[in-house]
C-alpha cells in the first residue's frame, strides 16, 4: 500500500487539537511529528485543514429487513458504505435481527458474509436479542457472538408481540452482557404505552402520517430509559441507550450519570436538526420523516443539544434506515406503501452520509462545543464503547489510518443530488454547512479525494472485531 | 540541551493510552512514533512504564504570608518546587495576595520575581482579588494582570473583614473576568456562617483544634458554591471553585453542570484520603490537619470520589500550604503557635509532592477510574482551564517536554522522610501506594531520575503565561 | 339508639384541635358547642382527652385467601374487626381477590356477604384486578363494582404469572378508573426483579427466612412506583400506592407530588417501627416478620417518617394480614409451613389493632408531627381518598358518630396478650406507648368503653359505600 | 352584641365543607349544628352559600412610609381596612418600619396606636428588622416586641445601604426568632444583583418603567430564597418567605419542603393574575404595576399556581401598598413622581379588597383546587403561622366570629369604582369573577351586608396578639 504523509494540518482528537504531520505506513499511523523531514509515497497537503479520525456510525441498518421481513431498507452494504465514506464515516456498526427460520447466530453469519462481500468500509455488527419465545436458547448464541467479536446487544423495550422483551429478559440479558464484557443497548420506548396510544389514534381515525409522533410520547421514552437504567444497575451492567429523541429522556440519563450510573446515550442528527413542525403539514409525504422514536417538536431540540454539551449524551449516530419516498422497481414497498395510515409506514430515515456535516454545523460552527467534542461524539466515544479503541477512533500512532481531512471553513450546501445514499430525498436538502470532509482514508487507502471521486472496492471493508470496551 | 528519546512506554493522555516512543528536542516533543528507528542523545527506557504529561498543581501557596503577614508557609519557591518535581509535578500555579502597603499589581511583580529566582519548575500566578476597601482601583490592576498572562483571579467568600468580598464585588469581578477571558475562582464558604459558628464555639469554650471542622459546616460551603454559580451565570462568566471539600458542595456543582452551567471544581488529596476521624482525638497535634475548608468526616469522602468519577469535579490540586508542627528556628510561628485555640492555628496542609501518588492509589489502583482520567485531573484539565494547553498538560508533538515516566506497579510507602517538603510531617506517612514517578523531565531537562536524584537549579523555572483557556 | 354527649374534650380534626362538646343523636353528630347546656341519654366525660374521628384502615386482609387459596389469614371478619375496634379503628377497607372459579364480581358479592355477616365495624371493599388472562371481561365487572360503591381497584405490579398485570393492563385499568372516578391502587414492586432475585437466592441456597428482604430490593419498589406514576399520568388518572416500604420509593412519590402529579401513598406501622435487624437473626421465627414489600433496614425508617412529615406520604394503613406462628388446629398452614424456605412463607403481618398507638408514639409523642396530622393520616385522608368523607373521617356535624376518645397521656404497654388479634404474636409486643383509645363509638354505639369491655355484635357493621372522592 | 345565627349554609374550613348552622354569641362562635332549632337575635340565611372564616391578609402596608419617609401609601388604616372588609378580609397583619429618629420599639408603639385609632378590622403588626448599623440594640427591641405579641419579624435581603441586612444579621435574627417562637420572614431578593442590574440599565439609559422587571431577575429572587433557607436551617429556625413572585423561587421552596425544611411561602394575586406583558407597552402608566419583586412574564404564572396546588406555597397575601396614579392633593408624591425613571417610582400595588375574589376565580372556579384549599390559603394558614389560630382562621366553636358568607356562584365584575381602596386604579378592573363575599362579620359584628352597605366604626379593630404558632 505504501506510505502516506498528511502534512501541515491540525490533528484533532477528543482531547486536543495539535499541529502535526501524520505519517501512515501499511494502513496504520506510524508517527506524528512537527517540523519533520519525513517523506512518503503520497503526500496530502492539509494546510488549514483538520485531520480527524474517521467517523464511526454506531447505528445503521443497511439492507435491513423490517416488519416481518415484508420489506427492507433501500441502501445495501455497498451503496450505504459508499455514502458513509463520502460523509467521512469509515466504520459502521450495523444490526443483526434473527430471521424467522434461522437462529440468531446463523443469521449473524449470513449477514456478516453479506457485509464482507459488499461493504467498502470496515464494519461491526450488533446483535438484536429476540424474545425468548422466538428462540429459547438465545443466550447460548449471545455467548458465541461475544466470543467472535460481535459488537453490542440490542434489546427492544418497544414493539410488544414482535421484538419487545420483558423486564425479566432484560435482566437476564444485561447480566450476561456484564459477565462477558459486552455493552447492552436498548431501544427505549414503553411498548405498551405506544401501542395503546396508537390504538386510540386508530380508533379515532387519526391515522395521518404525522400522528406517528403523537403515538410515541415523550413519557413513554423517558419511562423506558428510567427503567432500563434501574434494571442495568440492579445487575451491575453498563448500558447504552440508542437514538434518544426526547429531552425528557435525556434528563433521565443526565440524572443517572450525575448519580454515578454507567449509562451512555446516543442521539441522531434527525432529532437535533429536524422537527415535527417540518412534517406536520406535509400530508402523505410526512412519511419521509417517520422513524421511531419520532422526530419531535422544535422546542425539544435544545434539550438534546444541551445534553451533548454537558456530556449527558455520549455519541451521535444515524440510525440510518432509509426508504425511498417514490417506489423504485427494484425494491420492496417503501415509504408510501400505506398512505394516510401511519402504523404501516416503514420506520426509518437516511443520514449515514450527512451525520458529520450536520453535527459540525449545529455543534461546532454554532459555537456550542469545540472540534474535540465533535470528534469524541462521532468517532472516539463509539470506538471506546464498542471495543474498537484505540485501533479506531483516534489519530495516534499504532491506530488504523482511518483519517478524514476536514475543511472547517467550507461553504457547502447539502442536497439530495450531491449525496450518495440510495434514498430519493435527504432530510437536510438545502442545508448550508461550513464543515465537510475533503479526503477520506480507510486503513491508509484513499477512498475519497478532494475532488470527491471515490475509489474503494466492494468488499474491501473488514470486520471490526470488538475488543475490550473503555467504559470510564 | 540535546535530544531525548523515551522508548517503549505507554503514552497516557486524557483520552487515550497508546504505545509510543517519544522524541524530545530542544525542550519540546517533536515526534511520537511506533516502530521507529529514532536515536537521541539520551535514551530512557520506559518499558512497562507509562509516560504522562507532567503534573500541574493549580493551587499552591509557597512562601505564602497569612494572617495579616504574621507568619508564612514553610516551603519557599525552591523547596516547594523541588518537592513538586519529586512528586511528578512540573508546573505550579501559586497565588499573589496584595501586601498591605503595596498594590496588587506591585505585589504581583515582587512575587513573580521571587518565583523566578527560586523556582525549579515552571509556574504561573493567580491573583487574589482584595475587597474594594483595601484597594479601590483593583479592577485596573486586574486588567494589567490579565494582559501580562497572570493565571486566574481568586475571590474569597469567606473571612469577613479581611479577604471576603461581597456579592456586588463578585459580580463586578466575574464580569470583568468574562470580558478578559480569565477564569474567576472562588474560595466558597459563607464567611458569616463560619464566623458565627466560630464565635459560638469560642463562647462555649470549645476551642480545641478539632472544633475547627465544626466551625466550617457543610452547609456554609454548599451555600457559597450555589451562590457563586448563580452570580457567575448572571454575568455570563465561567467559574472555578477551588478546594471543594464537602460532598454537598460537590452536589451543587454536579447539578449546575448537568444544567449546562460552565463551572469547574477542584478538590484536594487531603479531602479524599484523610478524614476528621483521623485527627479528632489528637489534641493539639490535630493542628497538623487544620485547613479551610476542613478535612471532613470519612463518610463524606465517597461523594467526592463519585464527583471525580462522574466528572462533576474537574481537577485535583493540593492547596499546598504547609506549616511545621514543631517550631523551627528560621520560620515565623507555625502550627503550634496557639495550642488549644483553633481560631489561631495557621490554616493549611502540605501535599505538593504527594498528590499524584495519592490520587493514583485511590483512583486508578482502586479501580474507580482509569489512567486517562487520572492524567486529566492532575494535568490536562488544569492546563486547559488556565490557558496553558496544549503547551502543557499533554504528551503531544509541539508540547513542552514536561514528562513523567510513571511506574504503575510500584510498591512504595510514602513517609515524611522520603518526601522533600519542608514540613516535619506528612499526612500520608505510611500510606502504601502502587504508582509513583520514576523519571521527571521539565522542558526536556531530566530533573529527577530513576534513582531519585535531583538536578534542577533554583530559578530554572519559567513563568507560564496564560493563553486562551479551553472551557469546553 | 338515643343520644350521647361527649363533654369536655378537645376535638381533633385534620386541621384543628378545638375545645368542644360533641352531641350525637341517632348515630350521627348533630352539634358541636362550647359552654352548652346540652343533655343526652349518655354522657361521656372527655376532660383531658382528645376526641378524634374513628380510625379508617384502608388496607386489611381478613379471612383472606393467599397462594392459590391454599391458606388464609388468621383473623376473620369478626375477630379482625373486634381487634380493629379495640385499637380505635371503626372502618376498614378490605380486598376482594377473584376466586379461581368465580368472576371478580361474583367473588365480591360473596365476600361482601361474609363481611356483612361477621364484621362489627363498617367496611368497604377494594377490588383486586386480575390479569386479563384470568378473566377476559374483567373491565365489565369493574364498571359494575364502581356503580355499587366498591372502594378502590388494586393492581399488582408484582407476582408475575399469578397476579401481575402488564403495563398495557395498567393503562387500560387506570383509564377506566379515571372515567368512573375510582382511585386506582398499585402494589408497586417490579415483579420480574423480585422473581429474578428470588431465583438467584434459591440457586445459591440462600432460602432462610430473612433473605426474603434481599429478594425484594429497594430499587424494585422505587422503579415500580416511578412507572406507575408515569402510566397514571399518561391517562390522566390519580394514583394511590399501597404499603410503601422503601424511602427510595417515597422519594419518587415526593418528586412526583412536587411536580404536581396526583399521587398519594400509604405506609404501614411495620415499616416505620420494625426493622430488618429485628428479625435477621431469628432463624425460622423470622417468618413472623415476612411481608411484601419487606420490613427494611433501620436506616430506611427515617425517610418514611420524613415523608409523613412533609406530606409526601398521605396515609398509614396496616396491610393487616396476620398468620399465626404456631400452627393452630382450625386454620390452614400458617407462618411455619415451610421453615427455612422463605419463598413459601405466607406473606403478611398483623397490626389492625396496633396502628393508632404505634403511629401516635412515633409521630406525635416523638414530636415529629401534631395530633392533627395524626388524625389526617389514620382517618381523614383515607376517608377523602376512598369517597367516605365527610360522612366519615371527621368530627363534624352531619358525620357518622364514629368517635374515639383518645388519652394522649396514657402509660401503656402493647402486648400480644392485651391485644385481640387472632395471631399468636404481636410485632410491637413490649412497646411502651403514651397514647391509646379509651372509648370507641361506631355510629353512636359504644363499642369499647373505658374498661376495655366490648359490646358490638357480629354483623352490626354496614357496607360503607364509596361516594365522590376528595382528591385535592 | 346579642346573638346571630347563620343558617343553611355550607361551612368551609381548610379540611372540610360541611352543611351546618353557625350560632354566634358575644362575638364568638358557640355552636355548629345540623337540624337545630336554635334561635338568635339576628338570622342570616346562607342557603346556597358558603360560610368561611374571615380572610387574613398577612402582608399589608397601610399609611406606610417609603423611600426614606419621602412619601407614603395612599390608604390609611381606615380606608384600607374598610376596603379589606368589603373584600372579605377581617384581619390584617401590617408592618412597622423603624423611623429614623425613633427606635423600632417606639415606632411600633406609635404605629399600633395609629391602627387602634383608625382600623375597622382586627390587626397585627410585623416588625421590620433594621440593619444593626441603624439601631445597634435592635435585638433588645425584638425581644420586647415578641413579649407583647407582635406578629413576625421581616428581614430584607434587598436594598443594600438602606434596609438590607447581611447574612450575619440574618443568622443572629433567625436564631433569636427560633428562641422566642417567632416566625422570621424574608423579602428574598439578592440586593447586590438587583443593584447591579439597575445600575447597568441606568448606564444604558434604559430607565423606562417596565425595565424595573429587568432589574429584578428571577435568579436574584431564587438565590435569596435558597440562601435564606440554608441560613434558617443552620440555626434551626422556621422561615416564611413573603411575596414569592418567581416560579424559580417557588421551586427552591418546593425542594426544601420536600427535603423536610420548615419553610413556608406567600405569593400575591398580582403575581398570579397580572403579567409583565400587561404593562410592558404602557409607557409611564406602567408605574401602576411596579412592585418588588416585580410582576413577571405570563409564562411564569403557571409555576406559581402549581406551587399553590402542591402546597409548596402556603399563603396568598396582598403586599397591599397602593399609590395613586394621578396625584391627589392630599398625598405626598405618588406613582408618577418620576415618569420615565423606574428607580424612583414608588413600589407597590393595591389589592387588599380584591384578594379573595381573584384567588377564588383562578383557583377554585378554574378547577385548580377546592374551596377548602382556598380557605387554607387566605385564612387558616396565615392564622396558624402567625399565632392567631384557632381564635381566627377557622369556623369552629370558640373562635372569633370573623365570618364571611360567600357566594360561590356570583356573576360579578371587579372595577375600580365598585371597590373601596383609595387608589385610582385597580389591577383587576374589568375582571369577571364567580365568587364574592355577601356578608362580612367581624367578631359577630355585621360589617358588610348583602346590599354592600358598611357599618363598622373607625377604631373598632383590636390588636390581634400573636399566640403560639402552629408550624406543623
Ligand atoms: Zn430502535
Ligand atoms: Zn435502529
Ligand atoms: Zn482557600
Ligand atoms: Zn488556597
Ligand atoms: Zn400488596
Ligand atoms: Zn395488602
Ligand atoms: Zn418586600
Ligand atoms: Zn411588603
Amino acid at each position: 500500500m505504501g506510505s502516506t504523509l498528511i502534512r501541515g494540518g491540525t490533528v484533532v482528537n477528543a482531547d486536543a487539537a495539535i499541529r502535526a504531520d501524520v505519517l501512515v505506513r501499511d494502513g496504520r499511523i506510524v508517527a506524528l511529528g512537527i517540523g519533520s523531514d519525513w517523506t512518503a509515497d503520497t503526500v496530502i497537503d492539509a494546510t488549514g485543514m483538520l485531520v480527524i479520525p474517521g467517523g464511526i456510525d454506531a447505528h445503521t441498518h443497511l439492507e435491513y429487513p423490517i416488519d416481518g421481513f415484508t420489506t427492507r431498507t433501500a441502501d445495501d452494504f455497498y451503496t450505504g458504505t459508499v455514502a458513509a465514506a463520502h460523509g467521512g464515516t469509515t466504520t459502521i456498526l450495523d444490526f443483526v435481527k434473527k430471521e424467522p427460520d434461522r437462529s440468531l447466530y446463523d443469521t449473524y453469519l449470513r449477514r456478516r458474509d453479506a457485509a464482507l462481500e459488499r461493504s467498502v468500509v470496515d464494519f461491526g455488527l450488533h446483535a438484536i436479542v429476540p424474545p425468548r419465545a422466538q428462540q429459547p436458547d438465545v443466550l447460548d448464541d449471545l455467548r458465541r457472538l461475544a466470543g467472535e467479536g460481535a459488537a453490542g446487544w440490542k434489546f427492544f423495550m418497544a414493539y410488544p408481540g414482535t421484538q419487545m422483551v420483558d423486564d425479566g429478559e432484560l435482566l437476564e440479558g444485561f447480566d450476561l452482557a456484564r459477565e462477558l464484557g459486552v455493552l447492552p443497548m436498548v431501544h427505549a420506548e414503553n411498548g405498551h404505552m405506544v401501542a395503546r396510544e396508537t390504538q386510540l389514534l386508530i380508533d379515532r381515525g387519526d391515522t395521518a402520517e404525522h400522528f406517528h409522533a403523537t403515538a410515541h410520547g415523550h413519557d413513554s421514552e423517558a419511562e423506558a430509559v428510567h427503567r432500563a437504567i434501574v434494571l442495568a444497575e440492579s445487575v451491575g451492567a453498563p448500558l447504552y441507550v440508542v437514538h434518544v429523541s426526547s429531552a425528557a429522556a435525556a434528563d433521565e440519563i443526565s440524572r443517572a450519570r450525575a448519580d454515578g450510573r454507567r449509562v451512555w446515550a446516543e442521539t441522531c442528527p434527525q432529532y437535533l436538526q429536524v422537527a415535527y413542525e417540518d412534517y406536520e403539514g406535509l400530508g402523505e409525504k410526512a412519511a419521509a420523516y417517520l422513524c421511531s422514536p419520532p422526530i419531535r417538536e422544535r422546542s425539544n431540540q435544545e434539550g438534546l443539544w444541551k445534553a451533548l454539551v454537558t456530556g449527558a449524551m455520549a455519541t451521535v449516530a444515524t440510525d440510518h434506515a432509509g426508504f425511498c419516498l417514490h417506489q423504485p422497481d427494484d425494491l420492496p414497498p417503501q415509504k408510501l406503501r400505506s398512505p394516510g395510515y401511519f402504523p404501516k409506514v416503514p420506520n426509518g430515515v437516511p443520514g449515514i452520509e450527512d451525520r458529520l456535516m450536520v453535527l459540525w454545523e449545529g455543534g461546532v460552527a454554532s459555537g456550542r462545543f469545540d472540534a474535540c467534542r465533535f470528534v469524541d461524539l462521532v468517532s472516539t466515544r463509539p470506538a471506546k464503547l464498542f471495543g474498537l479503541f484505540p485501533r479506531k477512533g483516534i489519530v495516534a500512532v499504532g491506530a488504523d489510518a482511518d483519517l478524514v481531512v476536514w475543511d472547517p471553513a467550507a461553504d457547502h450546501v447539502i442536497t439530495t443530488e450531491n449525496t450518495h445514499m440510495r434514498t430519493d430525498y435527504n432530510l437536510y436538502d438545502g442545508m448550508r454547512v461550513t464543515g465537510k470532509p475533503v479526503h477520506v482514508l480507510s486503513r491508509g487507502e484513499h477512498l475519497v479525494d478532494a475532488a470527491g471521486s471515490f475509489s474503494g472496492a466492494a468488499g474491501r471493508g473488514v470486520f471490526a472485531e470488538r475488543g475490550a470496551p473503555h467504559l470510564f
